[in-house]
C-alpha cells in the first residue's frame, strides 16, 4: 500500500525552503501551520463553507448621494435608455392574455394560481395585491390565503399540502420572508414540483445550473431580468455580467440563467472585498443587494447597463402606502455614466409579476398537455 | 384591465428621444430594433439561452510557450509554494483507511464502490485503474465493468438499476465521456441519490447552490479544489476567484462551493471576450478548460494562487502509457509570477480520487446509519 510508505511529516513541497516568505505575497496564504489545518479537517461540514449573514457592513464611498434629479447626464455624449419595465411587462401580458383566451375558447378552463401570505408585512401584502391584479388582468383565477403571524408551520403545511392535490390550481406562491418560526425551506420543498411557479425548488435550480437540462420553471425575478436585457437589445455573449448580490430569490438564479445565454458572470455579495473593482469593470451590472445607495457612480463603468432588481421599502408618510420603493443604485448619480437603467419602481418589478404569470400560463399548459 | 389602455407602439422609454445615438457606447445595444425582439421571443426556449459548443477558439497571446524551467521564479523576490496533490492525497486516504477499519470492526463490513466504463478511451481507462488502486488502498471493495463501446444504453442503465438495489454497493460511478450514442443526462439521472458518489445528481447539484441546504455529495474534482486550498492556508472569504470552464463535472460545481465559501466568483467560459482582463485581477485562478496552454503569464496576477484542473492527453511515445497529461496553465511562465499553483500531474487529479473515496465512506456511513 503506496501511501503508507509516505512519511505524515512531508508538507507542502515549494521549491526552495523558504515558505514563510510568501505568506505574505497576497495576504492569502496565511501563516497558520499546516498541521493544524489537518486537525479534524477532512470530511467535515466545513467543505460546504461556514454559515454566515449577508449582511452588507459598509458602503464604499463617503461622498454625499445625489438625489436630485440632474440635466447633465453625459455619458459620452448622449442620454441614457430609461427601460421601461411597466411597457415590456404589459406586453407580456397582453400576449399571455391572448393565449389564456385561446386555452378557454378550447377547453373552457383557464389557469389557476394559488398565493399564500402568513403575517402583515406591508410590502408583502403590496406585492400580493399587486399579484392578485395582474391575475385578473390576463384571465388568471387566483385564490389567496393570508394567514396569521402566528400560525404554526403544520397549518401551512396542511395547506399547501391540499393545494397541490387540486387540479384546478397550477401554481402556488409563498410569500418570503415567513416568519422567523418557519422553516423556508421546509415549507417551499413542499411545494409540488410541478407547481413550484417560483422555480425555488431545488431539482429546479440544478436542471438550471446544468446546461443542456430544462428547468420546469426559471425562478421570475431572474426571468425578468433576462427579459428586459433581452427586448432592450443589450447583447450577454460574452459580456461581463456583474451580479450583486446572491439570494435563492433573485442573484443565484439569475447568475446561472446569465451562463446560459453565455455571459461571463462575477458573483458579488455582501462579503465580497472592494465590489466596485469588480462592477467597475462590468459590461453589465445587476444589482439585488437590498442596500439602497449601494451603487454609486464609481462603481459603474461608462456606457453600461444597469438592472436594478432593488426594492427595499423605506418610511414615507407622503406615499399612498405609507412607504415608497428604493433601488440599490443611486439613480442620478448613475444617469450620468450608464448607456441604459431600469427605473425603481418601474424597472424590474412589473416584469417579475408577468413572469409569475407566464410560469402559471406554463403550468396550465403543461398540465392540461398543451404544447 | 389596465394594461389594455397602453398603446403597442410605445417602446424603450428615453430621457431624450436621441435613441439611436447610444446604441454604440459600449456595443452593448444592438441597433435592431425592438419590434423583431418581440416577436415570438415571449416564453421561447430563448429564455434559457443557445446551446452552443464549448469550443476554445483562440489563445489571446501568440508568444511563445516556455517548456523549459527557468531558475529565475521572482514573484516579489519568492519563491512559488508548488502544492502536493499526491501528499495531500495521501494524508486524507489515511485517514480515510483509518475511518473504514473502525467500521469493519464494529459491522463487519466495509463500502462498496461500483465503476462503471464504456468503451476503450486509454485516458478513461487509466483513470479507472488509478480509483481501483486507491480503493484498495483504503480498504474499499470496489466493482468495475467494462462494456463495449457499441453497448446499447439500455444495457448500461440495466446494470445501474441492478446495483442502485445492491445494499453492498454504496457508490456507483460511470467514468464520462460516454459514447455519443448514449444520453448522459438519461444515464447520469439513473443513479440512485444515496449512491451518486460523482454528485452529478441535479438535485445533488440544486442543494450545493442553495446555501442553507446541504447536498449528499459534492462532485469530487470541486471537493478536491477547495481540500487543496484550504489546506495550503489559503484564504478564500471575500477573495476573487476566476473559474475557468464550466463543465458540471468541475467548473459549475466549483463555482457554486467557492460561493459558500463567501469568495467573490467569476465565472469564464469559451465564450467570454478578454478572460485575461478578468483572471489578471483574480487572487486566485482555478483552470478547468481542458485547453494546453491557455492560462499565460499575463492571465495571472503576481502572488496569485493557481489551481490547475486542466488534464488533456498528449501523445507521447516515450511515456509507459503513450501519453501524458497537460495541464491549462504554462506552468513555468506562471512560475514566475503565482505565490502557490499545482503541478500536472500530482496536483488536483490525486486529491480527486481521494474524494470520490471520501464521497464512497460518506455514503456508506449514511446506509449504515453511522453518524
Amino acid at each position: 500500500m503506496r501511501f503508507l510508505s509516505t512519511t505524515l511529516r512531508r508538507r507542502l513541497v515549494s521549491l526552495s525552503p523558504q515558505l514563510p516568505s510568501l505568506t505574505s505575497a497576497v495576504g492569502l496564504l496565511c501563516p497558520r501551520k499546516y498541521e493544524t489545518e489537518r486537525a479534524g479537517r477532512r470530511r467535515s461540514a466545513s467543505i460546504l463553507g461556514p454559515d454566515l449573514p449577508e449582511v452588507w457592513k459598509h458602503l464604499e464611498s463617503s461622498s454625499p448621494v445625489i438625489h436630485s434629479p440632474s440635466s447633465n447626464h453625459d455619458h459620452n455624449g448622449s442620454n441614457p435608455t430609461i427601460i421601461d419595465g411597466k411597457i415590456i411587462a404589459e406586453d407580456i401580458r397582453l400576449e399571455i392574455a391572448s393565449e389564456i383566451r385561446h386555452m378557454k375558447d378550447l377547453t373552457g378552463k383557464v389557469p389557476g394560481l394559488a398565493m399564500l401570505l402568513v403575517g402583515k408585512r406591508r410590502d408583502s401584502e403590496s406585492y400580493l395585491r399587486h399579484k392578485v391584479k395582474a391575475c385578473e388582468e390576463v384571465g388568471i383565477t387566483s385564490f389567496s390565503a393570508e394567514l396569521p403571524e402566528d400560525c404554526p408551520q403544520d397549518d401551512l403545511l396542511n395547506i399547501v399540502s391540499s393545494i397541490n392535490e387540486d387540479p384546478s390550481i397550477h401554481g402556488i406562491l409563498v410569500q418570503l420572508p415567513l416568519p422567523k418560526h418557519m422553516d423556508e425551506e421546509r415549507v417551499l420543498s413542499a411545494i409540488s414540483l410541478e407547481k413550484d411557479v417560483d422555480g425555488f425548488h431545488p431539482l429546479n435550480v440544478g436542471n438550471l445550473a446544468i446546461r443542456g437540462r430544462e428547468p420546469l420553471f426559471v425562478p421570475c425575478a431572474a426571468k425578468a431580468c433576462i427579459e428586459l436585457l433581452l427586448r432592450s437589445g443589450v447583447e450577454l455573449m460574452g459580456k461581463h455580467v456583474a451580479v450583486i448580490g446572491r439570494s435563492r430569490v433573485v442573484g443565484l438564479p439569475t447568475s446561472l440563467l446569465l451562463q446560459r445565454h453565455h455571459a461571463t458572470v462575477s458573483m458579488i455579495h455582501a462579503h465580497s472585498e472592494n465590489p466596485a473593482s469588480i462592477t467597475r469593470e462590468a459590461d453589465v451590472v445587476i444589482s439585488a443587494a437590498g442596500v439602497p445607495n449601494l451603487v454609486r457612480r464609481n462603481w459603474l463603468k461608462r456606457g453600461s447597463v444597469v438592472i436594478d432588481v432593488g426594492t427595499t421599502p423605506i418610511e414615507d408618510p407622503e406615499s399612498e402606502d405609507g412607504y415608497h420603493l428604493a433601488g440599490d443604485v443611486c439613480y442620478e448619480e448613475a444617469l450620468q455614466v450608464v448607456s441604459a437603467i431600469t427605473p425603481v419602481p418601474g424597472g424590474v418589478g412589473p416584469v417579475t409579476i408577468s413572469m409569475l404569470l407566464s410560469n402559471t400560463l406554463d403550468a396550465a399548459k403543461r398540465a392540461r398537455g398543451f404544447s
